[in-house]
């Protein structure tokens, strides 16, 4: 056995190095982010394609190498009937994240490769959870609203075709822009705890359905992916720019937190924040509304000043902050905000699956098997006597 | 940030102690495990409900509270009629554990707790899927056997009635002992796989439903709950005795590991091999068909001669080795071996995703959120330069 290294317990292994990684850096203090070697603000002017082949493949694609992943991907978008069926079954009122986490071993039952244990198989898995996973999402909302699913169309990109199969209708270029933008910036983030949970999976030589569908389950809590609705609930209940200050005051007054401000590995405000507010704000000026947008940065700035007075500290914003905005502004209903992640970070939980799975000599994984300290003392320090149900 | 503290990368976080816990101790070195301060010799005295109800309520009930116990679980038995109708849309070849994985999130969307983030609310949704795994298992047997499914009913014990369901019969007193005990070895394990992922779900605040099915997830591979099926496996394949030293000889010449022998955390025999064991040894009997039972003694006997002459080390017998011929001796299907071991856990689940999330000031767990060595050298020391597509 190793020779024994103190961690600070039930402290969710919090500043723990315990792998290493290829695929993507969090550089917390300088607010940088990496995906296989490129920074996100670049990034930022990719695909979705794109930036999923990079996570998968290590390079970014070239023309042809892209038309290929576009023309497979397009391919695979559709889901079977039967899976559409079960759906139907689903009572409308089902948290979609609950109907998410469930699709994906649903989808396990038709993968071909099901039963194939090699880094080929799980690709072609990747492939078909990355693309079915917008045709799944959209295929609930439509059915829980009463309504036929739309099939995908192979004219329009990844991000495109979400928004598509969603309202019926072909996005302007302004809402696939920032859709395809956003998906980009959730695409992935290192050790993040749905990441996490989908490689612990992996790790027992669990197929990429099970993994992911448990990536989709941690991403499902309000600590994790439910914070971006959580922080649009707060906009909405808000109304108006008029609350904001007594509002802000009142909270931090009583000790909670505001989603979207604080984060768990940056010290600086994310790179991505950035990014996703100026869409926000574009958006919310293209639709004549801004005022989404603007309450946004009223509380990030009135929260940033209050914790600086007070504390002579500095809070940052995180990405959930301003997604929420951008994506009320697309028109997508608040409770599939945490689906929207996901369809994004598949692309991320897959690639560090394969990497668990099936990474070469310089990270040799194993099942994840943590030991933990027994401090159940019912009958002191001894065992219990056990007496027989008769006796009791 | 804490002070940094080096473990071994990349090696499944082994011997690195990282919470505390109140729920159970696995001893490794000297054989002892413990649930809840009784030592599981004396447990396996126990029914199951009287196991669950330990792990869940922190003493063993008197005859009231067990009765009380007894008629709650017996009461939520039953899964909802959408479900059935769900399950009858999946292929008959779909993974059993995948049906399971997916049945999970299914069952949440019924819960009328789904929304309620307290003790009170998940001890109501453990009963609930404590209850409900029998049934699903067995209705879903059903299903694809083309039988409509049998109702759970209330006369029978939790094990007695997953038998009933399963075969459409009620099953004797021998049988009903054995699957009972081994559903109580098989409660509880500390922080193994499948229970850590649900643990990391749970971190999130996401709720049970979410956290069990990541458990099941991780208890499909083949490193974890796969691995009692894969020993039945090798039995069938070897058909008889004289078969026996060449197969282990081989095997260990070529440097594989043969399924059942070897723990990640016993150095012993596993305390729970030996029950397991003699029951299958009096089912074998019992049935006049020693043959399962008898070769899975001379694998044993055999590879531990090998280990010893080879490698002076004794290979330790674990809990899926002779779990194998008795669940095959009960008639449980070969595939659904993992998910009678589901059917078990679901208690130790729920168990620690309550300790997860709702214990007191002694055990404060945060969000799962370790940290990774990024070793991404795609471009050498540098960020790589982001070329636009068209000019790649």
């Amino acid at each position: 056995m190793e020779e024994e290294c103190k961690i600070p317990l039930n402290t969710g292994l919090r500043g723990v190095t315990i792998a290493n990684t290829r695929i993507c850096e969090v550089d917390g203090k300088n607010g940088r982010l990496i995906y296989r070697g490129y920074m996100i603000q670049d990034l930022a002017k990719a695909s979705y394609e794109e930036v999923a082949y990079l996570l998968l493949y290590e390079h970014l694609p070239a023309a042809e190498e892209l038309k290929g992943f576009h023309t497979q991907l397009a391919a695979e978008r559709a889901i079977p009937p039967e899976l559409v069926a079960a759906l139907k079954t689903r009572p409308p009122k089902a948290l979609p994240m609950d109907v998410l986490q469930a699709a994906v071993p649903m989808l396990a039952h038709h993968d071909p490769d099901i039963a194939e244990y090699s880094r080929e198989a799980a690709q072609r898995m990747a492939h078909r959870l990355i693309a079915k996973f917008p045709t799944v999402v959209a295929a609930w909302h439509r059915i829980r609203s009463g309504k036929d699913p739309v099939a995908p169309s192979p004219e329009f990109g990844h991000a495109a075709n979400f928004l598509y199969m969603l309202n019926g209708r072909t996005p302007d270029e302004t809402a696939t822009r920032a859709i395809d933008t956003a998906l980009v910036l959730h695409a992935e983030h290192a050790f993040n705890a749905s990441t996490f949970a989908a490689r612990e999976v992996a790790s027992t030589q669990a197929h990429m359905y099970a993994a992911v569908s448990a990536g989709v389950g941690s991403l499902s809590g309000a600590l994790h992916g439910g914070a971006n609705a959580k922080v649009m609930q707060m906009l909405l209940r808000l109304g108006s720019a008029d609350k904001v200050a007594d509002f802000v005051n009142a909270e931090l007054d009583a000790g909670r937190r505001i989603f979207g401000l604080g984060h768990a590995v940056y010290d600086v405000d994310d790179p991505r924040a950035h990014i996703i507010a100026s869409m926000s704000k574009t958006l919310g000026e293209g639709v004549g509304n801004p005022r989404w947008y603007e309450m946004s940065t009223l509380i990030e700035k009135t929260a940033k000043e209050i914790f600086r007075k007070r504390k002579n500290a500095d809070i940052p914003v995180n990405v959930d902050f301003y997604s929420a905005s951008l994506y009320y502004y697309l028109g997508i209903p608040v409770d599939l905000f945490p689906l929207v992640f996901a369809i994004a970070r598949v692309a991320g939980w897959t690639a560090h699956i394969i990497e668990e799975q099936f990474a070469g000599a310089a990270l040799k994984p194993v099942l994840y098997r943590p030991e933990s300290d027994y401090i159940g003392d019912y009958c002191g320090p001894e065992v219990c006597e056990f007496v027989p149900l008769e006796k009791r």
